[in-house]
């Protein structure tokens, strides 16, 4: 049976564009998150098809049994998690992807997929003013994974194998290794060092410095003297810029050279707050950075770019090889053996790996550099705009300073547990809208509504929308 | 600086639908793998735009950058690795996917996402035959993760978990624990051993039957009895259904009492071939997996399905959430806590997840099962063909039984070293060519060519070409 012929393509793909444009703009009427009964969506899919059925009844399909089911993560009132941009510029770099349908698990498997993300990670390194050292052009290199979730663990992995002198291929991990984060670290990393082999029981959970929620380096170089101590060996450390709940900032400039000193990998976890330091005034966020052995910030929350494209760069070129690449006869070839090429399969969990860079690089072309400046630029002011009025607004109080685009609050009456109880009014009210969607964290122990702006559809009205849901 | 106006959006889609339709229109025409010096590429990457600039300079700068240096892999004179299909309908359902732009981490971040899934990976279950107790209704389930690679790890992390009693999560591994393979099976099981954290040395290599590929139940009986005596840990047994070298079948129906009686894990990796059992004629392969723990098959090869979209079904619905599940405050909800519902950041190991299920599910309408069923037997019956052509050819010998649409052979002139000399020169013969690639492999430690037959694009007639190139 045939694919569909290239003029079939073209209809059908027209009728998909149309769908896709459509939905985009009734986006504003409809609610961010619906109401469903578990259970009522598998109920309503019918059987697989014998025979082809026309692209139109997929898409009455869509309409019937997903939208009105589905959370519209694009959104303009979606200020939830973090924002997960698919622009629309993104998606056709993600077509041409499968319209290539490459392979690039080796350089050989296909060149330009390998070189043209060696070069587009290059060349953001530069745009954000990332060290040198984590380019391929010296000595390290960038490399696209499906999430920040993955480059945690490949960056353990890589440093579970340096630390262990080379004995961890062969012989695994020994149960004296430790891993340094704080209890504000992307849950990611604590399912990291699940995943590879070394149990819960590995992870230290420094202190943050009192009053703030970002590490404490004197309770890093505590408890990474007192493990060293015992014999313990201290594997990676993990500084965040930009937590997940509150968007607090590890100071990295501190934490590096005591990671160093114990051998240890720095890995830096930017995933939301990173492509932020393609604006100037948020350069200093990186600061520390060029001591770092990894960085990872996501294209596919703040810079536009459909998930999944987590940028991850590595100081040292050879690391994320030493540790994950096995060769079988049928993947050996004479390119790979030559040692001039990248294997990007060796980078990662999967052999398997697309064309990612397309999207990131159709949203580059698309909005340019500046037009993604203003983006962030834009979301960073109405947050701050938002901020202040909150703080000007009794019985309400900011949980945490604003941070970049991600405001934190909670009721303020005097009394912690009520509240508790008013912010979580607060978030059903907020939610139950259909205009608007927030997420919640605590923060020392205390109910907090998390405010997250970043879609590229948000614009000042929506975020008014939400200050008088607020009432504020 | 806002997205693309719908507009706009239906018009630079329309451009791209028109060069991802001529690109397929001109693979014939183009060489399957071409010539390219390393570094090429990333030395004619331009600087990054400060501006926005128009799609037409991006699909320019694909013509003039990556199609020359690109492996065409949905060439239909591709035959190497296995075939990996992007069909057209896919991307539409890929373009779909990223419409929604939804995360389907949590049921509740996208009820739709997760129950498509779930019934469509119910709907395929039946499709191929699959025992009920491997479905979401019957205390199982189906999910899909990027790769096998991923389904070999997170299945290798819930049995390191279930053989633990539980104390894997807390303790991590100790060193005692093994796992069961072939020489023949896929490397991502060794990658996945030591991502786990087992090293290499975990690995037991169980001999295959004299004169198969496949693995021999006594060998692995022995293997398995012997480290038990030690007080070794028999953790997962991997049966491969289809290996990539030859597409040899592991007996899982003899593999699976004896992992059961030692309470390991069987994971039957049918990555290539699984998809094969939807054709009646081919279900028997999958005899066994009723007593399997978990069995895997890519859409993204033989099922039509843009990579990435591997299926993995398990037997035990808590099975992965047990393992994996780390729920931080910002990811509580109630949908979660009330049981009611499947949470797949649980089931793999990012935490963000695609809408992927939607580009299968629009493979599935374009074709309907009979279309791929009938995609399916028409490579299996030209692969008959070849081989037998092959097989009456002087010179020539088939290097393994044909398996399914997979074709391994050698040449064969009495003297072995003449014979790998004169097939790596068959490979070579065949690729400069430009109008087909083929991959190669061993058997027996000696070199062998291997013909994938699986793009949709390849017909009769790229098989004859490819015939006339290995003088058959």
């Amino acid at each position: 049976m045939p694919d569909l012929t290239p003029d079939e393509f073209r209809r059908q793909g027209g009728a998909v564009l149309d769908w896709v444009a459509r939905y985009r703009e009734r986006l504003p009427a409809l609610p961010v998150r619906p109401e469903v009964e578990p259970g009522s969506v598998r109920a309503g899919f019918g059987p697989l098809p014998e025979q082809p059925r026309p692209v139109e009844e997929l898409l009455a399909e869509l309409d019937r049994l997903v939208v009105p089911a589905g959370t519209n993560w694009q959104h303009p009132g979606f200020f939830g998690y973090f924002p997960a941009n698919a622009s629309l510029p993104s998606l056709l770099g993600d077509l041409l992807c499968g319209g290539l349908g490459a392979q690039g698990m080796l350089w050989s498997t296909s060149p330009a997929c390998t070189e043209i993300e060696q070069a587009l990670t290059d060349r953001l390194a530069a745009a954000l003013g990332l060290d040198p050292g984590l380019t391929h052009g010296g000595g390290g290199g960038g490399v696209l994974q499906d999430t920040a979730s993955s480059a945690a663990l490949v960056v353990l992995l890589a440093a579970l194998h340096r630390t262990s002198g080379g004995a961890w291929r062969e012989d695994g991990v020994d149960g004296t290794e430790r891993v340094y984060v704080t209890a504000e670290t992307h849950s990611s990393l604590a399912k990291a060092v699940r995943v590879a082999g070394l149990g819960g029981r590995a992870l230290r959970t420094v202190d943050t410095v009192p009053g703030t929620l970002a590490m404490s380096p004197s309770a890093l170089a505590a408890a990474l003297d007192a493990d060293a101590a015992v014999g313990l060996r201290p594997v990676l450390v993990c500084a965040t810029v930009g937590t997940t709940g509150t968007g607090a900032v590890d100071p990295v400039p501190e934490i590096a050279p005591l990671a160093a000193a114990h051998g240890a990998w720095l890995h830096v976890d930017a995933a939301w707050a990173g492509v932020a330091a393609l604006c100037p005034e948020h350069r200093h966020l990186l600061d520390g950075v060029e001591r770092a052995d990894s960085f990872c910030t996501n294209a596919h929350k703040w810079l536009l770019t459909a998930f999944d494209a987590s940028l991850l760069w590595v100081r040292d070129a050879v690391a994320l090889p030493a540790a994950l690449s096995i060769t079988p006869e049928y993947l050996r070839d004479p390119a790979s053996e030559s040692g001039r090429v990248v294997d990007y399969r060796d980078w990662q969990v999967p052999l398997g790996r697309r064309f990612r860079a397309l999207k990131l690089w159709a949203v580059l072309h698309a909005f340019g550099l500046e037009g993604l400046r203003s983006h962030i630029r834009d979301h960073v002011a109405l947050a701050a705009e938002l901020a202040a009025r909150i703080e000007a607004a009794p019985g309400l109080a900011l949980a945490a300073p604003p941070s970049l685009a991600l405001v934190c609050l909670r009721a303020d009456t005097g009394d912690p547990d009520a509240d508790d109880e008013a912010t979580r009014g607060l978030v059903d009210r907020v939610n139950s809208s259909g205009a608007a969607l927030v997420t919640h964290t605590t923060v020392g122990g205390r109910h907090v509504l998390r405010v997250a702006i970043g879609s590229v559809a948000t614009t000042r009205a929506d975020v008014e929308a939400l200050a008088a849901l607020l009432g504020v």
